[in-house]
This record gives C-alpha cells, sequence and structure tokens, in this order.
C-alpha cells in the first residue's frame, strides 16, 4: 500500500527522469529518489546521457552510507545487466537499500529482470505506482521500444481554421513567441527534428535548439527526395547541429552526409525506411515539423505516434492547411485520436493528443 | 468596500440573469437578489421573457416585506422608464431598499437615470461589483447596444486540421454528440440561427432547438440569395421555429415568409442588410451557424463578434475548410482573436474566442 511519503517521493523521480528528455537515447529517461531507514530523502539522480551512470547510481552516490536500510524510487525497473556501466539491481542491493519502488516494468528484454534478482537477495520489491504518469514520461522510448521504430511526434502551427500561411504564403508569425519558445523544448527533448523539401524551399530553417540551457543538439533531418531544396550555404548545413539529408536512392547531390533510401508508391521517399535509418542511427525520437505534405505522408503510414498542434487564435480564410493529403477519402477513415492536454501557450492553445488506434509494431 | 457576502450575492444574480439569455430580446437578461438587513438572502428573481416583470420585480414580490431596510444585487442598473412594465428604481424605493448593489451601468439611454432616482431618494449605491463578469453575461445584449445591430456569434466544427468534411463531402460525425448537445444550448441562448444556401442544400437542415427544457425557439434563417437552395418541404419550413428566408431583391420566389435584401458587391446578399432586417424583427444576437462562404462573408463585413470553435481530435488531410474567403491574402490582414475560453466538451475541445479589435459601431 503506497503511502504518501511514497507517492511524494516517486513523483519527484518523475520530474527528475524528465531532465534527461533528449540526452539518453537509446536508452530510457529514469530518476530516482532514495529515502533513509526513516523516511528522509537522503539521495537523488537522473539518466543524464547514454553512457553515463544511470539513475539509481547518481542516487546512491549521492545518498552514501545513509542508503543502508532505506528505499529507492525508480521510474523505471532497475537494470539487470551490465552495458556500459554496471548492473543497478546489483548496486542497490550492495548499498544495503531495503525495499525498491519502481513504476515501470523494464520492456527492454536485455534489462529486464532486475526486480527478480532485488528480490531474490531478499529487498522488498513493489511496483506500479504512479504508473501512467511515469510511463508517460517515458513515452518516446516506450513506444520506440514497443513499435521497433523511433517515436514520432508531429508537430504543427496553424490558425482556428487550420491554415499554416496566408493565401499569398506569408506565415511570420501565426503562433506567438512563446509558442515559438516551446518548439525549442520540443527540438530539445528529440534525437532529431525533420522537414521535408517544401519547408527548406520555403523557409530555409536553420532547425537547431535555441534557449534552452544544457540542450543536446537534435539531428537535424531534411527530406529531399529529389535533392533539390538543400542548397549549398543552407542554414540547416552548418555546424551548430548535425545534419542528415535524406534522397533518393537515384537522385544526384554532392552533400554531405546523406542517406540514399527508396521512394514510396505514392511518392516521396518511404516513412519506413526513413524511420529505419534514423533508428539505425541512434534515433528513438523524432520531432516532425514537416509541412503539410510530409505530415500526410508520417499519417499515411501510421508513423505519427503523437500530434502537438499551436493553434493560434487567428482566421485567415484562405492558404495553405496544415495537413495535406493523408490518403483519407471519406470520413468513415478519418484518423481519431484523443486529447491527452491542452495548455494556454502565451495567447495560443497547445493541444496534444494520441491516435485511438496506436501504431502497430513492426511486422506485426 | 464590497464584502464576501455582497460577492457571493452579486455571484448568485449573475447566475440568474443567464437563465433568461434567448427570451428576453431586446431587452437584457438581468438578474436580481434581495438580502434583508441582517444579509439573509430574502428574494431572488430573473427577467424571463421581452414584456414581463423585471428581475426586481420578481425579487421583490419574493422578499415581500423582508425586503424593507434591506439591499438588491442587480446584474444591471435598474432602469428608470416606464416601458412595458414599471420603472425598477420606483419599486425598490417603494419597498423600502435601503442599499442597491449593481454591476453594470445600463448603456441604453432611454432605461438610464436609475441610479440618480435612487440616490436621490436616499438610497445608498454601489456600482461595479463583478462588472466583468456580469457584462459576460450580457455580452449580446450589451454588443447590440453598443453597435446598434445585433450580436453575431460564429459557430462552427472542425477537425484538428481545419476541415468540416471528407474530401467526398461526408461529415457525419466530426463533432461528438456532446458537442451537438451544446449547439442546441447556443440555439436556445440565440434570437436567430443564420445558414447559408450551402448548408441548406448539403444539410437539409432543421435548426430547431431540441433537448433544452424551456427554450424559445430561435428564428431561424436561411441566407438563400438565388431562391434556389430552400425546397417547399425544406425541414426548416417546419413549424418547429419560425423561419425566414433571406432572398436578393431580384430573386424569384413563392416561398414565405421571405425577407427582400440587396446583394453585396462581393456576391450574395449584404450583410450588414441582413442584420439591420434582423434587427428590425427584435432580434439581438445571431447564431451563425453558416458554411465556410457565409462565415466568410460576416468575417469580411466586421460582423463577428464571437467564435465559438468545437474542434475534434480528428484529422483528415483533405476537405473543405471551416472558413472560405474572408477578403485576406497576406498574413498582416489576419483577423487575430483573444481566446476567452477553453473547454473540453466531451472528446472535443471547445475554443472560445472575441477579436481583439471588437467591432466599430454602425457609422462610425
Amino acid at each position: 500500500m503506497a503511502t504518501q511519503a511514497d507517492i511524494t517521493a516517486m513523483r519527484r523521480a518523475i520530474a527528475l527522469a524528465a531532465r534527461g528528455l533528449g540526452s539518453t537515447s537509446p536508452n530510457p529517461v529514469v530518476g530516482c529518489v532514495i529515502t533513509d531507514a526513516s523516511g528522509h530523502q537522503v539521495g537523488e539522480g537522473w539518466h543524464q546521457r547514454a553512457g553515463g551512470p544511470h539513475a539509481e547510481v547518481h542516487a546512491l552516490r549521492a545518498a552514501g552510507v545513509l542508503a543502508r536500510g532505506g528505499t529507492a524510487y525508480v521510474t523505471l525497473e532497475p537494470c539487470n545487466h551490465t552495458g556500459r556501466t554496471g548492473p543497478c539491481a546489483q548496486a542497490l542491493i550492495e548499498a544495503g537499500i531495503a525495499r525498491v519502488v519502481y513504476a515501470v516494468g523494464d520492456p527492454n528484454p536485455q534489462a529486464t529482470g532486475g526486480a527478480d534478482t532485488l528480490r531474490a537477495a531478499g529487498v522488498e520489491v513493489e511496483q506500479g505506482l504512479l504508473v501512467d504518469e511515469a510511463e508517460a514520461g517515458n513515452l518516446a522510448w516506450l513506444t520506440s521500444v514497443r513499435t521497433g521504430r523511433p517515436f514520432v511526434r508531429w508537430k504543427y502551427a496553424a490558425t482556428l481554421d487550420g491554415r499554416i500561411a496566408a493565401a499569398d504564403g506569408t506565415s511570420r508569425w501565426i503562433s506567438s513567441a512563446e509558442s515559438r519558445a516551446d518548439v525549442h523544448r520540443l527540438r530539445a527533448e528529440a534525437d532529431a527534428v525533420v522537414v521535408g523539401s517544401g519547408t527548406a524551399r520555403a523557409d530555409d530553417p536553420h532547425l537547431a535548439v535555441r534557449g534552452v540551457e544544457g540542450a543536446v543538439q537534435p539531428l537535424r533531418v531534411v527530406v529531399d527526395t529529389e535533392a533539390t531544396a538543400v542548397k549549398p550555404g543552407a542554414r540547416v548545413l552548418d555546424d551548430a547541429a548535425p545534419t542528415l539529408i535524406a534522397v533518393a536512392e537515384d537522385a544526384e547531390t554532392a552533400l554531405e552526409p546523406v542517406v540514399r533510401l527508396p521512394r514510396a508508391a505514392t511518392g516521396g521517399l518511404s516513412v519506413p525506411a526513413l524511420l529505419d535509418a534514423l533508428y539505425a542511427r541512434g534515433v528513438r525520437s523524432v520531432l516532425l515539423e514537416g509541412g503539410p505534405t510530409l505530415a500526410g505522408a508520417f499519417l499515411a503510414a501510421g508513423a505519427v505516434d503523437q500530434v502537438v498542434g499551436y493553434l493560434a487564435p487567428v482566421l485567415l480564410g484562405a492558404g495553405p492547411a496544415a495537413l495535406a493529403d493523408a490518403g483519407i477519402t471519406t470520413i468513415a477513415e478519418a484518423l481519431r485520436l484523443d486529447v491527452t492536454e491542452t495548455v494556454r501557450i502565451g495567447p495560443d492553445l497547445r493541444v496534444t493528443a494520441v491516435p485511438t488506434v496506436p501504431a502497430t509494431p513492426k511486422g506485426a
């Protein structure tokens, strides 16, 4: 039975975990809080970057001998395997932790078994505290484990009548400065930011993170099927962040670095092939900032796991829509979502939603 | 200095006033609470319908002799003139009310002066308590007094990408049953519901209020410029509610009742002429349920005072947009709004917004 103190400690661990978003891939984000035998917090930590110490190790270091007889609250089941760092289950046992409370079971077959190891060593183990909150905090990683491809968050900014630009193509600014700053936070949480050739041509976007302290820059990806949109000197080619240009196998380009991918039957590049290529590069979460065409291709491929719409209280009555052909012709085929959050961001509304039917695992 | 008891009583009066929405035009909605000399509530009332007793009279009747020495809380300055009912200021004086607290000053030149009359009779008078809430509750009436035309609320239901139907025209149902029920509440609050010929042709809508207890049916108005959309036997012609067909002066029709109006230079009927014709019939608030074309014409005419969008968590990627040509070609001309409320209605979001720059009074 979880006490209020258990809930408080786990909620803190979940908040700590979120600090790692964007810098831990291919690992999950994890937070850990340690309390001593009398329930006082004596250590905390989070997984800060792939290859670095796990959350439990940070927290145990902070707690020192005070961990003995205490409780460890961890957002994810402590790992049982020796990767670039030692197994956390063993570290917790050696530190004399008497009780481990974790939220989410580890779905990664290489890492699972931590709970069993702890129990075998006489540690009291409880699972499931604040599991929904902890899963939401690890949504990108859990989705990528389940589907075998990167988690895809599609972000768009539109007017209340669904336009991303006026009839003459002007669009600066539809959404507010606050919303644009918020997008930089989303970029910082992602391993890769993806746009299409239309956006590259129209906006010459930079796509790097600005204004987020300590952010790890995401991989900037331009889907430039014909290799005609990204020109030498494009802003996305500067050294502010790594960049990858995805082109068709038969496209001619001198740009570097490029990845050559098969074309989709419906035009453009194969979305699954693109996601495979990114996954192979360690990308576990993608912020899709693509314009309407690329977003339509991702949606038609069933490759959008979350939608984040910045709705500006603006009406235009003409101009391009936020989403173009997603392969839907009649209302029965509409992609239905569940709204998970609505927040005011400055004058705008940010609406977060997930497909009612989640994406299916690869090959399923 | 307002006490908590004052605030509680005025908030109750504002809630009572809202019960009259849709049945008091051309009068405002008004609520009244009366407390006795020791502060206990002894009467309440609201203006229920044009021609019926004012809120103060209902409340005084309920309070009887207990009103003597007490306080009257009224959402709007008590009237000073004898219309179909006697002046409320006089009724309050005769009942022995010692103090009157009202929220909003009466902007109607025929009715103003109540506060002066009360003061002259030795009644203590305070103005401005919860004035913003009370004004919001009387938004339609206050707007119609200020602009000299009916208040116009444009309601639309669209997907997150701004579509009102799929590519093949199917649209049942984009918004949820909860949202559709909520629209009936908006209809009940309005004096008239207006649609265009496109909607009449596509949907054969009924436009009457269903499922709202005690609702006064609004006038159903179809803007059918060429008199070709509403056919004999159309659902809007039944006897569930009054109906008015607005046609061009030169259109040929045998339908009744029609109002003949000048054409607009940009096509369709003149929106100002339509609003004048409705105002002349006592309409002070319009729920514009028109499709994208009519909504665009109203917006282009500066004749939308409030936007209520039901956003369904659905993506289509194709199909007609919620708003068509509003005369805006570049981003600098965009119609900017302030969001005043966002509410979850079932699975949908209801967003209410008002133009950043309010409509100008007629002739200004």
